[in-house]
C-alpha cells in the first residue's frame, strides 16, 4: 500500500503531519511526500522545510492521498495550478481513499472530485466548497464514500485516526492513538467558532487569518 | 525572540511539528531548525525529512529550545552524544524556557537539567527520568519554572498553546488555538494508559514500543 502526501510551496506543516504520523502506521505501507518537482518545499511560515522526495510523474497509482490545506492567500493560486489539479485527478481513478486536511478540500473541489459529495474544511473556508459543487458539512472529519475531508489544521490527527480505524481495524488505531499518546488536553476551549470567545471568532471572520 | 527546534536522526516528526505550529505563531518571533549539521534529517519512520537549516554552532543563544523525542533505540544513543548534550547546556544557561516533547525529556535529563525538577515524558519512559535525577510526573503538561515537559508525541500541541499562553497571553493563544482548528475528536479513547484496553497497555509495556 501506498501514502502520497502531497507537498505544495506554502503548505501548512501539521496538515500533512498529523496525518503523516497516524497514516504512515498502517501495516506495510510505504509514504511518499510528493509534489510538482522533488526536492525541498517551505511552509507558511517560511521556517520550515519538508523534503518531496518525489515528483507527480514518479507516483502514478498511490492506494491513498492527502492533500493538506495552506492560508488563503497560498492555496489561491492552486485552485488554477493545472499540474497539481491534474495530479489529483490522475491519481483519485485508481485510489481506494482521496483525503485531505484544512483547505486542502478546495483543491479536492476544484480538480472536480467532490461533486454531490459531503465534506469540510477549515471553520473559515467552508462556505467555499459550495463553489465546487460540495456540500459543506461542519464536522471534525467526514466520509462521503472514498472521500474523506478534515476541519482546520490539527483536525488531520483525528482524520489519520478515523481511517486507519477503517482500514486496519479499531484495535491498530488505538495502538497508534496509545503509542502517540493522544489524549488532548487544550488548555483553553477555543478550537473551535461554537467555543471560542465570539469576539475573535466575529475577528478572523471579518478580517480573515492574519498574514506571517 | 528566537524558537530553535532539535532535529536529529530518527526523531518523532510530530513531536517537533507540534510545537513548531503553535509556538512559531508567537508575535515577532524566529523559528529555526538546528542540528549537529545543518541539512536534511531524517524522521523515525524514515520517510519524512525535515531541513535543519542551522547548525549547533550558528545557534547559541535561542529564547526557547524545543527538544523532540524519539523511539528508544533512537533516543538512547543520543543519551551519551556529546556534542548534542553539550548543546543543550549551552543553549539552556541564557534560554528563557527550556521545552521536550515525548522521550525528549530524557535528553535533558541526560543533559543534567532536569535534577531536582519534576517532569514528564512518553508514558512508557517516564520512570527512566528518575535516573536523571528529575521526578516523573505523570501529566500531559507539566511546567518546573522554565523547564516545560510534554508527554508523548501529540502532547507538544497542549504544550505549545501552553506556553504561548504564558508568554503572550491567554487571547493570543486562544487565537492560535482557533485558527488551528485544536477542538479534538478522536475516535477513540485510547490516548492514555489510563484509557486504553488494558491488554494494549500491558502488551506495550512488556514488549516496548514496535520498530518501524
Amino acid at each position: 500500500m501506498q501514502i502520497a502526501i502531497l507537498l505544495y510551496d506554502r503548505f501548512t506543516a501539521l496538515d500533512a503531519v498529523g496525518p503523516y504520523e497516524t497514516l504512515s502506521r498502517l501495516p506495510g505501507a510505504e509514504t511518499v511526500f510528493v509534489a510538482a518537482e522533488a526536492g525541498p518545499v517551505r511552509n507558511d511560515g517560511g521556517s520550515l522545510t519538508l523534503v518531496a522526495e518525489r515528483a507527480f510523474d514518479d507516483v502514478v497509482r498511490p492506494d491513498i492521498v492527502v492533500v493538506p490545506g495552506a492560508p488563503p492567500e497560498a492555496v489561491e493560486p492552486r485552485l488554477v495550478d493545472a499540474p497539481l489539479l491534474n495530479w489529483l485527478r490522475t491519481v483519485d481513478v485508481m485510489s481506494t481513499w482521496t483525503t485531505s486536511v484544512c483547505t486542502g478540500s478546495l483543491l479536492l473541489g476544484a480538480a472536480g472530485l467532490l461533486k454531490g459529495r459531503r465534506a469540510t474544511s477549515h471553520w473559515l473556508a467552508l462556505d467555499g466548497l459550495r463553489g465546487f459543487g460540495a456540500t459543506p458539512t461542519a464536522r471534525r472529519v467526514v466520509m462521503d464514500h472514498k472521500y474523506v475531508t478534515a476541519a482546520g489544521v490539527s483536525a488531520g490527527i483525528d482524520m489519520g485516526l478515523t481511517l486507519l480505524g477503517e482500514i486496519a481495524g479499531e484495535r491498530h488505531a488505538q495502538s497508534v492513538q496509545l503509542l502517540m499518546e493522544y489524549d488532548p488536553r487544550p488548555p483553553y476551549d477555543a478550537g473551535s467558532p461554537d467555543t471560542a470567545p465570539a469576539d475573535l471568532v466575529a475577528h478572523f471572520r471579518t478580517n480573515g487569518v492574519p498574514r506571517d
